[in-house]
């Protein structure tokens, strides 16, 4: 019963193979091998667009390369308040950009509304030099609610972005699962929404180390080979990250892997939803699901050695909060939970409560 | 015929294997799981101290990393001046530090000598405000001409740094082949000699993407979990690079693989040498033959296909210079390389210039 | 009727005749000049204790540096929500710190509460390697809002930012007016109640271009020599910055100027608050008067010359906020505001109002 | 007898007076008042183009923010290996380029020869990636050997570096000395021969405090006015260094300035060159002497009081380093030093070697 994250997972048998069979022979260095150019050919095609990819070792660093390609120091990055670059990277996007300014926008569920961007546009007037210029707009695709930004959404705020001189990113840690649910095409829920720069996630679903950076909007791209090297993430036997890459794309191989974590989540949702006493705020809509549980609940589930993350409240509405003999956390599934271990945690949920 | 550099090989067996049997099961992320432990554990053994220990992914990031750990923005960092650090980074020093000023160093074959060290320690004195202040004395073991520092030389530079409030960093790309040329232990050409801290290499002789920065002196290592985070080389499924390190140090393992390199390299210089026509400036002392060879000979060994990269003789005295009709070549082994493709290497040599 | 801000005013007769006199010959460079040895001489014995002083051109820098001193490029500086640091210098903390956090905190009428400090200090946990790290607690006095912390708070906010491993920073752009407010020494406002490192402003108050980071925490002076520098901000000529500053502090020039500045914000307060239809949502503490004018005074005094700015109403509560028919202005006060400008300014908006 | 730097003296009548003058009434603060306006438009009209014009307040300032305007992080900075950005600014340049490398060439006489140039370009290959990209070729008009770049050579260096895609700076510290001498127009001196930004001083030639950056290449003056408020150089009095340049400028009084001060150096190096025992390695073409004096004359100067600096002889070919018995001095002079001053000094070094 392992619910922690997604990070908490191997890597799929496909991706694994595939790093076994790249290991014959010799290679050259740097990304200079077939498995590589495969990979940035493979993106290419997902995404119905010349678009320039870059592989990078982890998602804060794909994260951070893209910031730092859209925005100068002087820049001001849009972001949700409860987003991963503003509060699980320990600055690095500050670090890339050499000092530009994350400002945090509110929004429920872990959205960013059109309002709540306009807001903060209205607050760093284009040209008032005292203060930190609007450069990137990030969006989180899923959310770290796990909840989504539907096309027409996006969409909207690419073009509010677009019309302020702002370039959209999207962290698309769980891209897969995002898409999947929305049953659009890679290229929809990215540059034909306005998406410029694309942290485009593998690692939470199915790969050992492999991101990449994929970039629509060239302008963005032309330094990026230089910033990727400066920062370590060049990798000399990169044929070893561009083979999970090449398996992980395979024959839809990687939507396979976020319609399973996509289902267990949802699996987990409904049976949650109907013990009395557990309560959850949002709509489970990919592979994260958010309760409120009972302590009763959560002592027994401790026990029995369910893992998993107590989750700060702040994202909720005074109504939705935990009473005090209660406790919010977060379950996350992936590609490789099992039936039977959302179906004993339930059970463990439902017998304690009942 | 692969001699363009020890990074074109693939991971051993036993790493590999290492690798996939990691797979099984969840672990949670971001280095709490037991293969990252373990594999701090077995460094710390390996060095017979309580060093802290870092892995990261590539070597680059380490020895960024490790440089910004010991130099303040306003450091200077003395290096070779044809160190990896000066040449090969894109300016990683100089990003992770903040602005950090690389001070390259004469020295006959790649050798950083003490009378060198010494005059550049002279051009920055302590105190003196316009000036950087000397931070980090940076010794590449072996070094990019594959070349050697003897204990006694290393000591030397160590005492002279620290006599003058510098920290000593070794680029450990090649340890472990610097190591078992020595034939002295992990200990003694590290701290015992006087490092504080250094890039541990692992990805050349054998690993797939894994490194360790190793701190000695522990006031270095204050920061450095921050500094890795920020920079994005806190890896989410870092089981996978603990594994790498423990099948690595696992029974001697990184040593039977440095020293099949070195071996393979020696018979290369060996053969080489006795050739009417080629010259070897430098003593193979590891995994790298340097050599002068005819044009005649190189035209032959392309066309047979093997794959070698030209090397910039800034390095030679007049003396060994290339002469017109001749290149300047650098040949490198790795735990992989046959004796077979040594012996055909050499074997067309011998033929053209017969 | 200049309003519009206290760096609108020139300099005091008093300073400017020093700048003047110290042209006389030849002096040598850099800071190594009697002046500045006695303007630091001069703050030492100011401030009663052995600090630390480094005289700089601009309040923005002294601002940055001294947080650059403070905060390592993981840190989390916390300060008010509208302080100048977060809001007004485009960034230049981030620039000097190589890419700190500011957590702007909320705070009524400008002052940061223990309860919002306390609740910043929650949301970055010591040691959660995901997060920037808390480092410097910054206050402002007198606050953006023209209104201060009385020793006691100040001494609280410190004594928990210390409790939490945390330096304080005091932004003393406004000191001497906040000085003179309170009556206390300039020790019992700084080190005495907590202070690390202070940005002690002239410029405002009657110097030209003459501000001085003041160091009592020791160890933050360590490197700052070398920043200075690296700034840009060691002036060749610093005699002419050292003129001025031992021009401000002698015989209590400084305090005299601020005094004026404060009563002449005193009267035009007072006699705002009886012209029915006006509102001053804080209380008058230094040389800002912050007050709600109908739109048809505000008219009338721009149509008579009255310079000074619309002032963003995010600081207001709702109940204090401007009405449609309202505007919120700052009005700023300084050494050279006579009580004619200012007895002519409510003389207007008295009769318009009439 | 002062002859330790330019530094060293004080600003001239003209311009003090003007800066007294500058401080009656308000004036709206940042830039925005008229003394600024009028500056930016002088030097506008002084080099006959529509440049861009960044007041800032030191000469350390103005080169790092050049800088940093033309090269991104990832870029290689050309400079002569005895330039002042190179050794005498602790690394304001990398701090404001976010971690650039200096590349310091060699060449005598303090001049970058078009073959160090083009051997230094030829080390850094476009598009390589494993290092830094050609970025600026950084010029010091005149050089710190106090000697000249001709038109002829600087149009070769700037064509040479516009060929190779790199942007040139000009340090223009000693402008105006270099000017007279020449007797071009400034527009000759710098964008006529190629400088796309420059550096232009006025603090070592009679100001106090008042640098500029003057951008020829409006490509980069795009994010200047972001990069020098987040440096702290955006003055909040702006109009004492407005005022300070329009009085240097008006009337021809800069060019009046250097005049006198290349006399006076132009005085001193005729005198000494007539003494036998000294030696003055380079022509003296600015204001600044370099001798090599036997030590018998140095204690004499300095017994009667005379101030300089020793000089590093790194500059100096074997045959003109000093001898064990000797010296080798800089002597500056400014606008403020007098016949009297140079002659007595002379007048020290004839008769002690008589």
């Amino acid at each position: 019963m392992f619910f922690a994250s997604d990070n908490a997972s191997g890597a799929s048998d496909k991706v694994l193979a595939a790093l076994v069979e790249a290991n014959a022979g010799h290679a050259l260095p740097y990304g200079a091998d077939p498995w590589t150019a495969a990979a940035e050919k493979g993106l290419q095609e997902l995404f119905e667009t010349d678009c320039a990819v870059f592989l990078v070792g982890s998602g804060t660093a794909a994260n951070a390369l893209a910031l730092a390609a859209a925005s100068p120091a002087h820049g001001a990055i849009f972001c949700h308040a409860d987003s991963h670059i503003a509060n699980d990277e320990c600055g690095a996007p500050e670090f890339f950009t050499a000092g530009a300014k994350l400002v945090p926008l509110p929004g429920e569920k872990g959205r960013i509304t059109l309002e709540s961007f306009q807001a903060g546009l209205k607050r760093f007037p284009r040209g008032l030099v005292k203060q930190v210029q609007p450069s990137v707009l990030s969006l989180t695709q899923a959310t770290e609610s796990g909840t989504l930004y539907n096309l027409a959404s996006l969409k909207a705020l690419c073009d509010e972005a677009h019309g302020a001189g702002v370039d959209v990113h999207m962290d698309g840690a769980r891209f897969a699962n995002a898409l999947v649910q929305l049953g659009c095409s890679p290229a929809e829920m990215s540059w034909k929404a306005g998406v410029d720069i694309l942290s485009f996630g593998a690692t939470k679903n199915g790969t050992l180390n492999c991101e990449a950076v994929v970039v629509f909007n060239k302008m963005l791209a032309r330094e990026l080979v230089f910033r990727r090297k400066r920062a370590g993430q060049t990798l000399s036997k990169s044929r070893f990250v561009g083979a999970q890459m090449c398996a992980y794309l395979e024959g839809g191989h990687w939507l396979d892997l976020a319609i399973q974590a996509n289902a267990m989540a949802e699996r987990l949702a409904v049976q949650l939803k109907e013990v009395p006493g557990v309560r959850l705020p949002w709509r489970t809509e990919v592979n994260e699901v958010f309760a409120i549980l009972p302590h009763k609940a959560h002592l027994a589930l401790k026990m029995e050695g369910a893992v998993y993350y107590d989750w700060g409240s702040r994202g909720l509405t005074p109504e939705e909060a935990p009473r005090e003999d209660e406790i919010f956390v977060r379950l996350v599934t992936s590609f490789a939970t099992t039936r039977n271990e959302v179906d004993r945690f339930a059970h463990i949920v439902r017998e304690v409560l009942a």
